[in-house]
């Protein structure tokens, strides 16, 4: 049998389930099918003991499994789930731990509906991220993967940026970064393009639309690329013209905190304590009920993963871990300012990965 | 309070309720929210009673939530579960269905556990498809959207066809057509456009790469655009340059099938009776095992939802009901034609909603 795409993260699992005490696990859940086998598909799952390792898909994509999943076995399933019971049996497997953050409902009912027309009856153990956990520290082929992403998502934004002019609306900025992303390379962007002018920067998650972009005003711009299943993540706030005093000096807050934040992250600080570094500035200089998100959150293949990185996230940062840092302040009616940068830990600091100019005044 | 965005929606869930014995509905899932309420979002919850209307969400949707789903109650939530509990003894619900078809396992182990922290203990019901029953009928607000998303693939087809030439790949032509349903005003493309050239026609859904569009050969162009939501489906096969007397057996064929379905499916047959039509006049070309999918299905919101069209599908097409026809032949080794259109059933037939032009040899 040919040798995993991803050997380590196929070990990282099966220590995992060590550890968990768990004779198996069933994979739902598509990002993590994907992570663990480098099997791409909108249907399927993945069976793993300490021996076996099996993916399980329709017609549709057992070529393609083949292909992208070199040293798992594929089984072709149809729309019954008696394969489960079978396949359990087969390997033995005892304690079978199932991605209850991922299952639906009535997909655990018709499994265990299968189970019980059988007499294969092992321990069904609902799990809760074990993928995202195992996920949110990048190996060296993700990271080149991730800040590809980033680099196509910067030189997008940078493009866009010269192209950004009084009168146009947000929609049309968002489109245009969006072309400029794809004709780079990305699949797509990594989440609906964020342009909010004035007013509507002082809601941290605007919808993008018909407003014009105006002078003097600020310009939250929060966009992404995807590229070969990778999100990146910046957030830019501009002016065209001139900016007032007023910006000048919520700008210059939200910059302290985002650099602060920069410095400080250290590995085996937890994202609570790395959100502390950027709030208390924002708080010491008044704006204390204006920054009303957390200041970031870990990436990859989804664009809002493990670590965690605000108030009560209590999990490490790790050496290895990408994150946002991401401070804002929210002025209602006046709109708002949020800077945002990809970093990573390495050799216990925070490596910024993000390289789009901020504005300067 | 202002009467509902969409009371009928709302009028034939209650029935519903009356119907399945149940006080009320707890709707999680995102399509059904937005379809009941009018409220858009990426998160939040429903709550429908005979005489109380509330959406559940957090501080980032409130606002909106109150703009788009005029007549709702909008109740503010944060990460913990305790609301629900408190929600159902101030409604004194009894009998609570939830979504099993779309909650997580996690999450209603999370609802359960609030529900125990409490002396509230309703009689927790699982339900399956309530909401996507309800999407297969559409009212005429909902065909003229889907109209207009059907008209804006069609003609960004038909621009994209123009451009198509040898030596493209099949990502490009992807690419073109994206492009032109964006210019159109549609918010994006429906699902994945896929192109497939050759060989590559003959797996019906082949992931659109870098190859090259050649002449003589069949091109399977399946493409949709969404517009306010909902979710076009077309698929034209082309041929660029001259087809072979095969190509035109096999597409003169699929375009019989096509016709037959679209000439005699009616409102009381089921999906079973209605692919039947197409498939028994592919069978007796001598095709019985190049037709390896369901005839058609319903689309909306999600660009596949009821009504099923195929072999199984039990359920009635009825006036109201929009689901695409797209029968097909595929050949290993040599290619694929597929034909497909939307039609919706009204005042006793089908009448076709899209518009694109077929090929003609």
């Amino acid at each position: 049998m040919s040798e995993f795409r991803f050997p380590s993260r196929v070990q990282k699992l099966r220590e995992r389930l060590v550890k968990d005490e768990l004779d198996a696990l069933f994979v739902s859940n598509g990002e993590n099918r994907r992570y663990i086998s480098g099997f791409i598909s909108s249907a399927g799952y993945l069976l793993i003991t300490q021996t076996e390792a099996v993916i399980c898909t329709d017609f549709r994509y057992t070529e393609q499994a083949a292909q992208q999943a070199p040293g798992w076995r594929v089984d072709r399933i149809g729309g019954k789930p008696e394969w489960l019971p079978k396949l359990v049996k087969e390997f033995g497997i005892k304690t079978l731990g199932f991605e209850a953050d991922d299952m639906t409902v009535d997909s655990l009912e018709r499994f265990k509906k299968a189970f019980s027309e059988t007499d294969v009856d092992p321990d069904l153990k609902p799990t809760n991220g074990i993928g995202v956990d195992l996920r949110a520290y990048k190996d060296p082929e993700e990271l080149t993967l991730l800040q590809r992403a980033i680099d196509i998502g910067d030189q997008a934004f940078e493009e866009t940026r010269q192209l950004m002019k009084v009168g146009m609306t947000e929609k049309e900025a968002a489109w245009i970064f969006e072309k400029a992303v794809r004709e780079r390379g990305a699949e797509s962007i990594s989440f609906d393009t964020i342009v909010a002018v004035g007013p509507n920067a002082a809601r941290p998650h605007h919808s993008t639309g018909n407003t014009k972009l105006v002078e003097g005003q600020t310009i939250v711009f929060d966009c992404g690329a995807r590229y070969q299943g990778y999100c990146s993540d910046l957030t830019r706030t501009i002016v065209l013209g001139k900016a007032d005093a007023e910006i000048k000096r919520i700008y210059d807050i939200v910059l302290a905190a985002q650099l602060a934040a920069i410095d400080m992250a250290r590995p085996g600080m937890t994202g609570e304590e790395c959100d502390a570094i950027a709030r208390k500035i924002i708080e010491e200089a008044g704006h204390e009920n204006d920054f009303g998100h957390s200041l970031g959150h870990g990436l990859g293949l989804e664009v809002h993963e493990n670590p965690g990185v605000g108030p009560n996230a209590k999990g490490k940062l790790e050496n290895g871990m990408p994150f946002t840092i991401e401070p804002g302040i929210y002025i209602p009616g006046w709109g708002g300012v949020r800077i945002e940068d990809v970093v990573v830990l390495e050799d216990g600091r925070a490596r910024v990965m993000s390289h789009a100019a901020k504005m300067e005044f």
